[in-house]
Order: C-alpha cells, then sequence, then structure tokens
C-alpha cells in the first residue's frame, strides 16, 4: 500500500486516515503553532506541559506531556519535512540538528516516525498519519497502546477546537 | 562552535574541514552520481561493491563497502536534506522513508549523521564534514576508527579523479 508516496508495510507502520470538515490550513495551523497544539496534542484529561517547535528540517519539535495525576513525560523529536499544508514528517530517532537520539533518551517513548498528510478536498481535509516503526514489535506496542483511538481522539479536539474558534 | 548551521560539540561530534582547488559543482557531483561515487568513497585498496541513491529527502543511500580480502560491509542510510551544491545530510538511524532502523541492522555500522557543506571560495571549494553522533562513546569509537584520516584520504581521492577528468 502507498499513501502520499510512503510505501505502507501492514507489519511496521500504523495508518489513520479520516476526512475532517474544516479547512486544511487551520489543520496545519493547529499542527504547527505551540499555541494551538496545547489545545489538542495529548487527549485529555492529559494536558501538554510544555512545547517546543522549530518549524524546519532539523529543527526541535519537543513535547512534555502531564498525566491527570501530574507525572510528566518529555518528548523529543526532529522535524524532518515541512510542507505547509500538505505534509508534516517528524521522528522520535532523531534529536533536534538530525543527532541521532541515545538510546538511554526517553526510554518510555517508541521509536517512530510520523508522516501527517493533508489533502483538501470537497468536504474538508482528507488527514492522513502513517507512523512509522522500525520493527513488528515496536509497531505492535503501538497500537497496543492504543494508535487508532489515541490518534483519534485527538483530530477530534483538534476539529472541536476549529470549530469552536480556539484555532483561527 | 557552529558551522552553517549546525551546532558542533566537540565531546559528540567529529570535523574535517578542507579548501580544495577543484570547483563545487564537480564536488556536489562526485557524492550525488552513483557512477562516480564508487571511485572514490572509500579508502583504497577497500572498494565500493555497490551503491544506491535517491537522491531526495527520504531517499535511500545505500553502499556495500568490499575489503581487499573480498568481505562486505552493507550500510544503509537515508538522505534528509539535500541541497545541490550546498549541503548534503544523511543518517544511518533512518532507512529509506524515513523508517527508524532497527537495531539489528548493520551491527557493524555505526550510528551518526552526515553533513557534507560545500561552498565555492577563491581557491575552489571549502569543503566541511560533520559527523554527529548520538554519544561520546561512539563519537570516540569513529575517531579510533580512523575518522580524520579516512574521511581524509576519500577526499584526496575525489579530488585526484576530478583532476584527472574521471569525474566531469
Amino acid at each position: 500500500m502507498k499513501i502520499e508516496g510512503f510505501e505502507v508495510n501492514p507489519q511496521l507502520d500504523l495508518v489513520l486516515d479520516r476526512t475532517v470538515d474544516v479547512p486544511v490550513e487551520l489543520v496545519w495551523k493547529a499542527w504547527t503553532e505551540v499555541e494551538h497544539l496545547v489545545k489538542w496534542f495529548v487527549p485529555k484529561p492529559w494536558s501538554v506541559a510544555h512545547c517546543e517547535v522549530d518549524l524546519r528540517p532539523g529543527g526541535k519539535f519537543n513535547t512534555v506531556m502531564r498525566s491527570p495525576e501530574g507525572q510528566e513525560f518529555p518528548g523529543s523529536g526532529c522535524y524532518l519535512e515541512v510542507l505547509p499544508n500538505k505534509r508534516l514528517v517528524w521522528t522520535s530517532a532523531l534529536l533536534p540538528g538530525f543527532r541521532p537520539a541515545p538510546k538511554a533518551v526517553n526510554t518510555h517513548e517508541l521509536l517512530f516516525t510520523a508522516v501527517i498528510s493533508l489533502e483538501a478536498v470537497s468536504k474538508g481535509t482528507r488527514y492522513t498519519v502513517i507512523a512509522i516503526h522500525p520493527d513488528p514489535e515496536t509497531c505492535k506496542a503501538h497500537s497496543d497502546m492504543g494508535f487508532t483511538d489515541g490518534w483519534g481522539t485527538c483530530l477530534d479536539q483538534l476539529v472541536e477546537c476549529i470549530k469552536n474558534g480556539e484555532i483561527a
């Protein structure tokens, strides 16, 4: 299966493919501006305690998720492709500046690359996420963590923020 | 120390910085076309048994080095930045398509990102390589393997190929 130029391997990759009735430009904005990311990026009642965005290949995409109990989970990422209103790619395999991530960092974190593809369609935006993993074990772990529900819930939150005018 | 927008950390990174008296366009060609890469990419009497180039971010950069005894060492890489005549970046931390490299692949291989920066100067080309590692141990291992001599010898071979007309 090929999505937006990416070969999807069902044993290694997870896909969320939905169409949402909001404009592609606002979905891009939601994904790329810190003030908006914090509103929807983690499923409530979890929250984003901190977020840093340096929107360029090699730039930083760091987030700190906070559990309802107040425990914090930092995630370090690096942007790989930044194609406005079209595609955003980042990976947890690299730190900012394209530095390979040391094994010790973010041991709670999954090793994966995220490809967010957007396409303007008559009903709004076709929104496709591909989560690309190094091996079947990591893919299964991500699936068991609830990839589809989790990313789906976040997308619902994103759409709601656009519809209620929080992201405009 | 900052080189071409990259923060160099002396504990994690290795640098080769030279000026060579050949044109920047031919150095770029030497680095990006398979028929030329095989002529200079490994220090003789080692050779390149096989090489694949898909010159775009996310594209494949695979090489198989062959020892004088005939042993082969495959290396899998992924291009990150392709800025003609200016900068080429690839990493062994990702497979083609930005897939995080599984730990089992290429165990002989070092985890690093290579940044090749080129600049046209009056004497020819300023040629800077930054090898970016995840931790001090990997950096030291690369240094002990002879990074400076090895990459320097390859650059000498590259320059020689341009001067004798093999790369034109």
